[in-house]
């Protein structure tokens, strides 16, 4: 399989170190896999009989992709290459932009239309025009995989695709973000505020300086409604969404909830009754008698329930730029 | 896709059932399934325009196989019907022989050799010989799903395969087995004895008559074995693993696990280290800090631990015979 990675980020660069580090593993399953294009915003290296990822590998250690001896730069040539380009597979890792889906929509729609199949980590574009597309790669025999897109390792819209096919699911509740959880799982432990779990969680990397996308309930939102409308086959949009962040919570509201067994968890909700869907994203105090109650620090989880498999709940989903791009890794080869 | 089904029994007749009941879900997915063929131990139907899965299911109500009209009778049919068969799908649904894996290995292998995929609930064939039915698979350009061999409607084997695609599994942990799972949970929550809870499971239908498989640990051991085999690559028998069933388990000893916050679970286990690779199922006493302790009566669970995309817990799995049917159902969808 020939493939090309559109997007040179953190996520992209662990895919090439993760696909010179799997070597092995993929000759041994008889899997073929041929880099021959890698492309960022301005750029990229296009080389038909394949890239070394080793030598990449160790070139975007040190220095960027254009500094590298073989990249083309030049405004129009990113669209250019995508239009030439002998490959079967592309890994879409652009940056997100939940307002316009860009620049992965535009990308996306060209390499579907020439019969291209679409790995993406990118959930602008998935969550404005996931319906759209996958018609488009229907109509042109292509796949549009998008594992990354809710909550990385965790394979909650795979699982809902895959392990329940077949099934009517009718409702989803998720733990979907790994960075409120982590925070919400510091305050419960050490009776701390707010701000200063938030503190930490920066000062360790997991929370970003911005954090309003995770602690105000909208990432979360985001993973939300693309499982909802990828496996309920809706078409909602963010607005149809009642969003509540963690930013209110208090030591007092936690040592409250400690009395009863309690614990806050962030959880997005979508339930389908009377073929209408009722979509949450909110604080709610648990016991220990639900799944999620033991899934802390800056682990996901998943509950699924559908008509003829039961309930599925999965749990796990390892954060970070690894786990990111073993997940793309993971479409890769399940294409 | 033309399919066949091998095996009649409860399973195969709650398949014929979902597939008349499901008949809006695939027309949605625009998933073309045609039953051309419908074999037990004594002969078939085989209609090569498609068999109409109501009036079939109708029949099946009441009647048995070998009373339809289409039924053609014969020793040899069987065999007969599988070399000339023009199909691309057989759902091999014989009963278990965990000794010679028969009559499911013979059928198996000939429908492979023709290329034709096969989606099996037969644990006999897959636990005696999957390495070699997987390379005949490939060799032949044929699919042989087991989704249904390891739990049901737990998707243990294919998340192992699928949501970990590209990952190193280095440790399996799994309750395995529901029967068992409820018996204990019967013991915990009313400090009744395995005598009294396994009359109740028997009661309800959910042990059997001869309970030895499920309750001396051997159903979770074949579970355990496949789970391994496929997802560490190895090449392990029965032999190799430490089993241990619940038996032996008192009242008493229950009472003294709770005084530490503990409850016991029949857990299968395997873990690689050093490249070698340790199995065991036997009871061990869990407190709720494991995934694994509000699994509770009936319901099966699953962690695997890997390289790259960390720990995924997987707890579901309805039992029954819709949830099994259910379970192939999916592995045909998604071939």
């Amino acid at each position: 399989m020939k493939l090309a990675l559109i997007g040179c980020g953190n996520v992209g660069k662990a895919l090439i170190d993760l696909l010179a580090m799997k070597k092995d593993y993929l000759i041994a399953r008889k899997i073929s896999l041929t880099l021959c294009c890698v492309l960022d915003s301005k750029g990229g290296i296009y080389d038909d009989s394949g890239i070394d990822w080793g030598s990449l590998s160790k070139h975007l250690e040190r220095q960027s992709l254009g500094t590298h001896k073989q990249y083309a730069a030049g405004g129009e040539e990113i669209h250019r290459i995508i239009q030439n380009m002998n490959i079967d597979t592309a890994v879409v890792a652009t940056p997100t932009n939940k307002q316009t889906g860009e620049p992965g929509l535009t990308y996306i729609k060209a390499l579907l239309k020439r019969g291209i199949n679409v790995v993406t980590a990118d959930k602008g574009p998935i969550l404005l025009a996931y319906h759209a597309l996958y018609q488009m790669a229907l109509a042109h025999n292509a796949k549009l995989c998008i594992g990354c897109t809710t909550g990385g390792a965790l394979p909650s819209v795979n699982a809902g695709l895959i392990d329940l096919a077949g099934a009517d699911i009718y409702k989803i509740q998720g733990i979907l973000n790994g960075t409120t959880n982590f925070i919400l799982d510091e305050m419960e432990k050490h009776s701390i505020s707010y701000e200063k779990a938030l503190e930490k969680a920066q000062h360790l990397g997991i929370a970003e300086t911005d954090p309003s996308l995770d602690v105000e309930g909208w990432d979360t939102a985001v993973k939300l409604l693309i499982l909802t409308n990828v496996l309920m086959g809706s078409h909602k949009t963010l607005e149809d969404i009642s969003v509540q962040g963690i930013t209110g919570l208090t030591v007092a509201d936690i040592i409250e909830a400690r009395k009863k067994g309690e614990k806050f968890k962030l959880i997005g909700s979508a339930v389908k009754e009377d073929n209408a869907i009722r979509m949450r994203v909110g604080l709610e105090a648990i016991d220990n008698s639900n799944a999620f109650y033991r899934v802390d620090g800056k682990d996901k989880a998943v509950t699924y329930c559908s008509d003829t498999l039961g309930e599925l709940t999965i749990i796990g989903g390892a954060s970070g730029v690894i786990p990111a791009a073993a997940s793309l890794l993971r479409d890769i080869i399940n294409l």
